[in-house]
């Protein structure tokens, strides 16, 4: 198995520009989704209550399922955010949402089930790889906002066992609306209706939204229980401090779900040692228990991420009224920003012909030092130039400086 | 496959003695293999590191395979206090030993494949469970320290894919000395010499020394490429800050193996997101590049850990003296103390009578507030009264206070 399994095609990107970074050049990277912490630092009062847990002497092992005040604080404040009712004892805290969404396909899926997902979307082909799943890609385009549809869900449905939605969605900072979100619950609450008289077990859906924090104005974050309560037995929550709160090294996540499940993927991950350090546990929990403070962070971390979407998005869609093909789509949440560079066809300065969304990539960091992944590293096939572009590691000023040699580059395209 | 899955049965005991905590009742628990943080704080040097870490921003994604700052401060740890020559790129940091130990299996065991450990050990079992492996018990007695002889494995090498030894042993607290570890060293390389022209696939050995700093005094700590330098190229070791400076909670592991295995479980880990929170992985470079420090540290940490052991230790043994049936073993390293308790056949003042450890375990937790672990809860079958001490979590005043009640609770039996 573990020789079949390659690493982040991201992270191997990220490798390359850290090379070139290394060598002198100055870089509009793009590409990793993690946060610049002189950028985007984490609350200071998260950090403040670390260190107090941490000299109190919350150094030793937390319990499996996470410290129990913590589950009582994550039950709390989906309560109070996002009207969901999550007793203490559905909710696993663990070392950040990878290991959550690792913990719910081992904990519900065999080797040989299906699990169905759209493309593109983020390791769900790895974690498929790694249990030995089939997987059922649903290809989803721009015309849906690259978002899974009811109609496209339901040919997959039958015998599949795990659905996983990502909203807002890591690549394409789109988020799925209400209306789409109850169909699809709907689809699924029937299919597993049909399937209590065959006896079949059940398909359950995985809904990550470690995003749902970050929605730019206007966009509604939406959960499947709340548009339809009958889908909350089937449905695995994936969540954490690490995106809202620009805190991916500090290892905290959660879900939330039917009880079984979560204790299913606690044992599991109590093995695998996949545990929030404790201290971090510890601060976590007056930081969710805050809700001023939360507002008060959010205040400028938010603006200070949808700036720089902002300032990509208007910046392509300035090239694209000029004529080169290129267009983005308006950002509605995440860090993320999708855009087309339609450059296949033509041919560099120099005279290399560019063929691939690859080619497009390499050209980009060439000759204009701008740093972007290629939706095939989240599983998208065809070079029809769509690419992410993640915006927690750069300035407004670098995305203001790169965006002319962006521009540069492509005109200088024959 | 996760619904066949169980918990550990430590932390079953461990709730029942906490439920019975908040009852009021004053327990002496040796159960859990964890230290109290006021009987055994992390080095104050480590906390202040990482509360500088944090307040310095080092908050976003650590790279996949720990910081490189790490991997090379282990690189140089282990030629200075080991003489062991691993390049920064033989280590993988992770967030703790477990999700090493899951990756090591992971990445060399397919579905069954034979993996060969001594029993009593610590949830190789639940590791063998999870990926699907043939588990090849070898049974230890007390006649060896519950340890493996060359003898014993060479039976069980052909055919094996994985050997899993630790020392100091969790659960007994003893150690394997110079000669039984090269003679099983050597073992297993001529096994894979002999497997070089019959092109099957080689045999590897994890060696999980994560107490080794924790040898009593006059007990030597052995690696296997020191013994036998042909199997390096076979042997991945496991180890972390946990267990010597108390710093379960801080989540830092380490292994150190062949390059290709330890790109391997990279990749593996990576997707599974079992990560070193990024702080505690800088604070540990300090640490490990600081030898006067953790000699100083290690000064008052040992001995504290030592007068534990042998408190319980010459305790049980005036007990023999006494008469009454149990043993215990010289403490030779760890944090623990093998106890053997034969008090089968016997019968309570109340009129129960002892069948199995399981009923000694309760008889003791209920008439002396004494908890500790039978060998049951690491594999090891049988009846015989044996029995894990865990000394991480209690005071010597509550050893000093504990010792009488079990004499009398053994007095009383009829």
């Amino acid at each position: 198995m573990a020789s079949g399994l390659v690493g982040s095609e991201i992270l191997k990107i990220a490798a390359e520009i850290r090379a070139r970074s290394q060598k002198g050049r100055k870089i509009c990277n793009l590409t990793v989704g993690d946060f610049a912490p002189t950028e985007f630092p984490i609350p200071a009062a998260l950090c403040d209550r670390v260190v107090a847990a941490l000299r109190a002497g919350e150094t030793n092992y937390p319990p499996a399922s996470g410290v129990q005040e913590l589950r009582e604080a994550v039950s709390r404040f989906y309560a109070r955010e996002l009207g969901l009712d999550y007793a203490a004892s559905s909710i696993l805290i663990a070392g950040g949402a990878r290991p959550l969404i690792y913990g719910t396909y081992r904990a519900l899926v065999d080797p040989g089930d299906r699990v169905v997902y759209p493309v593109p979307s983020w390791n769900n082909n790895h974690y498929c790889h790694m249990v030995g799943a089939t997987p059922v890609e649903l290809k989803c385009g721009p015309e849906s906002l690259f978002l899974p549809t009811r109609d496209a869900l339901i040919k997959a449905l039958p015998g599949a066992r795990l659905v996983c939605i990502n909203s807002p969605l890591n690549p394409t900072g789109t988020a799925i609306d209400a209306e789409a979100l109850r169909q699809i619950s709907i689809a699924i609450v029937e299919e597993n209706e049909r399937r209590k008289s065959t006896g079949e077990r059940p398909v359950f859906l995985m809904y990550d939204h470690i995003y749902w924090m970050l929605c730019v104005d206007g966009v509604q974050h939406v959960t499947p229980p709340k548009l339809v309560p009958e889908i909350a037995p089937y449905t695995v929550f994936v969540d954490g401090i690490s995106k809202a709160f620009a805190a991916t090294g500090l290892r905290v996540g959660w879900s939330a779900g039917p009880v079984d499940v979560i204790e299913r993927m606690s044992a599991l991950l109590g093995h695998v040692g996949a545990w929030a350090p404790r201290a971090e546990q510890v601060a976590t929990v007056a930081l969710l228990d805050d809700p001023a403070g939360i507002a008060d962070y959010l205040r400028t971390f938010r603006p200070a991420v949808n700036a720089r979407l902002g300032a990509l998005h208007a910046g392509f869609e300035q090239m694209r009224g000029e004529g080169l093909p290129v267009r983005s789509l308006p950002p509605m949440g995440a860090i993320y920003l999708t855009v087309q560079i339609a450059a296949m066809g033509k041919t560099t300065a120099a005279g290399a012909a560019l063929r691939t969304n690859e080619d497009v990539r390499g050209y980009l960091l060439e000759a204009a030092e701008f740093g972007v992944v290629p939706f095939q590293a989240f599983g998208y096939p065809g070079d029809e130039g769509w690419f992410r572009l993640s915006v927690g590691a750069v300035s407004e000023a670098d995305i203001a400086a790169a965006l002319p040699r962006v521009a540069g580059a492509l005109r200088a395209l024959k």
